[in-house]
């Protein structure tokens, strides 16, 4: 082993915390919603919250976290109480309440509410957009949903790697095929796509939400290579 | 003039509206956030309040509107005395409310709230992006703002055109070439290019900005894509 | 507004000239080939003919108008009479009266002569090719004359932005799709290609029409790209 | 050898004629141009003057020759008298004779008319842009002429293959790099690559000429593409 | 969870199999050059070899293994023993000894022969190219070698994902960008290329390796692709 | 003709040698597979075996030739007898026996051993993949072996150019469709593609032959290319 290959080893192994037992991933926490009237006033002490080889920034950009909200605080908590972390994209957008409460409602509104979508297969979808933009934050955490949702970690790895490699129903196929054809060529939808899925069994409301979650991912994913955004280094060990 | 071009004049000539004066553009309203204590509760009559024209369905997936919360039926009221219309892609969040308040919240903070960025800016990387993914609606409705903004019809035309054909200062010219390359080429961004953004003049909290506009038109191209959003015709005649 | 903004705002403003009335657009004069005995020798003032805005270099590239010929001085007076302007593409050839009566003979043949196809669509093969291209004269130029042969201001927006996005009659949607095949990917093209337009209804000789107007605007665009070849202000507000 | 392999060995084998010797190549023939005066007004009768094997259609499109227009037949005829053949592009384009007229005077003004760049320069950008096109037309018609200019089979072949690897002087490589930019990526084109070709000694005046003679290769390089074009077999073996 | 989650979750748990202890990794094994003067002649019983949920078929095409010649089956044997397990490239090039004699020689001289590169930083191209190709083969069974060799199960994923997300040192940036152009672009490299590995601390034997490796690499990955090989799933859980 | 025009002819011209008869082509020589007892020791004398204007180096690195081992060095005899050449791609090899005899036996075996693929089919391979990466190499080498297995000097330039120019048999198109997108698209190949090829006529074993030549073929491409290896000028002139 040359001397560059041993400073990657020393960089980096300690960084992994392998979790005792696999909890919900991610911000998989209702109740983030604006509406949330919550007391819980006290910002959560990030520092501590986060394991040591974390204190890395979160962002290449410099931007201080703002006082939490109550709502956003009492939000971390229940991040930190059932994940036993912050995920990194929350700790990059609190710097200014505003965004962080716009991030956080969209995004529990499309992972986590109402839908005829699966959590898993809504995972399924931000981690088959996220390989085709090639992002590594959003390939990080929701590659571990993944794995965590479906109980089955090779389907992780292959819609990280190629979607086309995994076997996936035809539900699922038309789903993926749809939301990798919107990321890559948007311009080139038309209705015999959306009558695709239509055939495949999804609602007009089933495509609303396909399309409203390839669209969240394909701003996420800008925002994180944007800012070289680092995910936590819990996920790698999630659910494997 | 053969019978095919004669039935596209019939279809579309009436559809155009020009505004007697310009106006404030788009869903360029604060207030819409989510706190909005507003009292304002009996929904916009929204047919009548459109054009006769806009009467085509606003999208291609058939989801009947909701009934708009408070907050949202004194949003839409203030689009229509501002605006003289309902911006279209309002109407089609409309069939679920939380989604339109959280659509709302993250557009107004973006676009109109404060930021380095100046709103003629926000406008200018909306139309790059839009330009990039060849949007009809977002190309439609932005590049309408763009016209009002600069007072400049003809930077609107370039930069839904060609944006290196406009015309730009040094600082306008780095942020649309982080915009597009962040466009097409997410995963090469890296140092150098938020390097440039800052010898240009950004500061970190601009790159941000920048960075979630781009990802926020990126997500809004791919909805309207994939749902074959339809601008109001509204905008065509707007500024020109 | 910032300073940058406004500066835009300040050299862009004059330059747009509302005409009256829509006229005839573009090059659309016959009578300017080869043969043209005309007698009209005196050259047509150029400075005078053109909005005061319009005293920007027509391209990058310092080539001083040649003396025109006898033929060629009757087609700019033409253009002057009835267009109210000189096209700045003729302006641009001007350096060189063999370049400037080859161009405007094989333009005028393709895009006004005898044909199978409406002149609308071929401006409407003008407009998707050069939106393949992203050139800005192009766009602008033929763009204005879709809207005017259309009577259709929206149809000449969406082809600009996106074709697909415009509700087109089937032979005109083959006609597009050939197009922008032929454009993006030439040699890929094959009989497939060609038996769609068929069972469109385009004779053999539509497709060579079809083609060579593809073919033309292939090498306008890149001419007017290489050149930084800039259109008469007046276009923009034709036909809207 | 299989069956499948001997059927193409009859089929190509007696096509190839090899020259006695080299001759000026392609539509290298002055006085083509409108103005002819030439009497001459016979037709050539085609099938006598190809070899056999080149009774094939020339295009894969039903366009029946026209009659010669005397200019036209005086400059087949000096084709025929000094290549031993007539192009089969003059061919194709011979079922209309203003198009055929255009066309010619368009190409023998830029390809054998006065200019900066040399014939062989000349050549080097058809066959530059033909390879990024991959036009089988073009690049068998145009190889032959940058083989029969340079004296140098090696540079043909290098050119159609991929001018990288071609030896090539700074002033050419500069040239073929502008070439092909603009031929792949028109709408990046901007002042830096002008400004490239300056550097490299080419006055304003090659720049038009350069991106002049890469229009009209992106335009013929389409035509032949949509029509299935096929070169003279003499081309083939001509200047090895 | 909906059905389709359900089944893809009971097909997938069982097949990971956790080795107790990290083991070297692939076909690290030298001796399988052809001069193998090995006795061993009783081939490998493969399905025991393999954990039952192994027993799909390694690639989509038919091909039934052949008798393992005495140095391959002392080969297979070697991997057996040392890695736990024969990797399913070597399973899949079986039916023919030539082939798998000729893959053998030139995967093991590649990757574990003598070289200026260390086995990581070989490890690395191999995930880089396989990265660029989406092979779910080779980021599969190479990711798990870039995990084990560099200690850092990070560096691994990252450079599954992208490899610009990793935190390389000036030489393997280098070595990774020479290897990333290469697989893209391979007419594009030119001296400038060479001229920055060289820079970069590279001999030109290093040169030539690190190409070696991305061709083979490129070959490999076409070959899994083509033929659908599935990975050993124990590289999952290696290393992690 | 300018300056620069004249060096080039001189630099080039002397360097073809056109041979008296078409021989076997290219490293079509069996024998030089591992097992190779052969005694013949003494060193191929390279530079008088190869014409004068080949003096110049063959590859862009600088790698002195190792001792050829026996087996090499019969091999080389063997070429040298009857070729009457050493290929460019052995001599750039030949700095590494392991390397060069790895090489060779796999060359070797997949062009020349037992498939139902005719040799025919297989260089057609090697050329339309050498094309898709425009290896000038690999294109001039391959190109002319083409020609001499099908005694059809067009096909080899039609598939060097652009194969869908080619007229090729329904297998021969399914093949070169199969292989060119194994080149440039290979994350997408997938069951259907597979199924063309079996419907085409071809076995599980021939479709294993096609991705294992594609393979090797985008592997030799790339090194090629990242070594600027030069192909022997007599391939030029070989069969046109």
């Amino acid at each position: 082993m040359n001397k560059a290959d041993k400073s990657i080893k020393t960089a980096g192994k300690a960084a992994i915390v392998k979790p005792a037992a696999a909890k919900p991933s991610l911000l998989a926490i209702k109740g983030g919603k604006p509406a949330a009237k919550a007391a819980a006033a006290k910002p959560v002490p990030l520092k501590s919250a986060s394991p040591a080889a974390d204190d890395a920034p979160v962002i290449a950009l410099n931007l201080p976290m703002a006082k939490l909200t109550p709502a956003m605080a009492a939000y971390f908590k229940k991040c930190q109480d059932r994940l036993g972390f912050i995920p990194n994209v929350l700790v990059a957008y609190a710097f200014d309440m505003t965004k962080l409460e716009a991030f956080v409602a969209m995004y529990n509104d499309l992972m986590l509410g109402e839908s005829g979508l699966s959590k898993l297969e809504r995972e399924m979808i931000a981690v088959a957009v996220s390989s085709q933009n090639r992002c590594y934050y959003c390939l990080t955490a929701h590659g571990a949903a993944v794995r965590q949702y479906s109980g089955n970690p090779l389907l992780g790895e292959q819609i990280v790697m190629n979607y086309r490699a995994a076997r996936l129903t035809k539900r699922q196929r038309a789903m993926l095929d749809f939301a990798v054809k919107l990321t890559a060529q948007p311009a080139n939808v038309e209705d015999g796509d959306r009558e695709r899925l239509r055939r495949a069994g999804f609602s007009d409301r089933d495509i609303w939400d396909v399309a409203a979650i390839v669209g969240f991912f394909n701003m996420s994913n800008r925002i994180a290579s944007a800012t070289d955004m680092r995910p936590n280094t819990v996920y790698h060990g999630q659910a494997r």
